[in-house]
């Protein structure tokens, strides 16, 4: 996952060139090492320290940089969501394919989130506490607004087409692409061991992203 | 939720009647007051002084019938499996009518999870710890084996019927029934943000109900 300078931190002091790029290390480290602890642990379980020890710096640092745990954390979540947003972006779709191009949608975003397993554990935190913070950041990158409107440009053209069935709402359909994304893999524990079959298998996956892009395509087609 | 009694607990010593009522009460208690306090806020960050509180009941009770909060948390999550899978078999399928049958199903799921809310949170704990206690259950009633083969019933059901697809997998279908019924209860705080958009109000979720049940028809039907 790339991990973006978030706008929030402190502006470094006037220092050269090379001063500057161990600073944007340092914090790109500190975001990294941030993401993991938090997915494992959550909000109130992630150590400071050991988000320090695994950024290979000082605790002060971390302060300097973020400001403390709600700062990193904002800044974490932050940079989650702007990586996912602008691959997203990079989506190449046709208006004029709208079946392909949902279909590409729902590849991307099975894919995107399978390879990114730390996105996930920080949205498992992020819902454990109320969306306090996903509330607190700036609407773009966190926000669909982009994503809405390409689903339903996508819808429109489908149904011009005659292809598309004429009930589909632009919510409905993203949120049954996302849980077709993400839900087994949250809940791959549990699921497996009621089911008595192995969810992290990597072919089981890629059954699931079969059957994924089956289940959209069965249903978005009139 | 029904909470039934876990036959791991300790025998309770011969006594009378109402003593005996007075212990399965105060069980009982012990069960909801751990569920509560466990689905908010995961098992590390669980309270035993706050769960016996819930209960009403000194923490020495606590230890004496779990045996502390590992065995709690054990007792917990079966009797929440235990609750599911008992409502589950008592849904009327009939084998004759299989798209009805899986739509009931599905039905009975999306609504099970949206009134059971702790059971999410018990769930997402329970991930969170890569399923460390789920595997220590007993099969019945953790297992999915009825459910499995309910499935795969109605699959050949309408297969030989003509009306579903070829390609059916109960544990495919399983999955995504579950998906669709929980993955925007589990994300709604973060959906509602990025989507602008409430996942959690009840015209938003009966609108979801619909959906689900199409998407569900519109994958199994050939």
């Amino acid at each position: 996952m790339l991990l973006t300078l978030s706008d929030r931190a402190p502006a470094a002091p006037q220092s050269s060139p090379a001063r500057k790029r161990d600073a944007e290390r340092t914090r790109k480290a500190l975001l990294a090492s941030g993401l993991r602890e938090f997915a494992h642990n959550g909000f109130m379980g992630a150590r400071l320290d050991k988000i320090a020890a695994g950024a290979k710096c000082n605790i002060r640092m971390l302060y300097h940089y973020f400001g403390g745990k709600k700062g990193l954390y904002l800044a974490v979540l932050e940079a989650a969501y702007a990586d996912l947003r602008h691959k997203e972006s990079l989506i190449e779709i046709d208006l004029a394919k709208p079946l392909e191009g949902i279909l590409e949608l729902t590849r991307f975003t099975v894919l995107y989130f399978q390879n990114n397993p730390l996105f996930e554990g920080l949205l498992r935190a992020e819902n454990m506490m109320q969306g306090k913070f996903v509330a607190q950041l700036p609407p773009v990158p966190r926000g669909g607004t982009t994503l809405k409107s390409l689903i339903g440009n996508l819808i429109h053209s489908g149904q011009a087409q005659g292809i598309f069935r004429a009930d589909l709402d632009p919510v409905q359909v993203y949120v049954t692409i996302t849980a077709l994304s993400r839900f087994h893999l949250a809940n791959a524990y549990s699921m497996s061991a009621v089911l008595d079959t192995d969810l992290r298998d990597p072919h089981w996956r890629a059954d699931r992203l079969r059957h994924s892009l089956e289940v959209i395509s069965a249903y978005v087609r009139a």
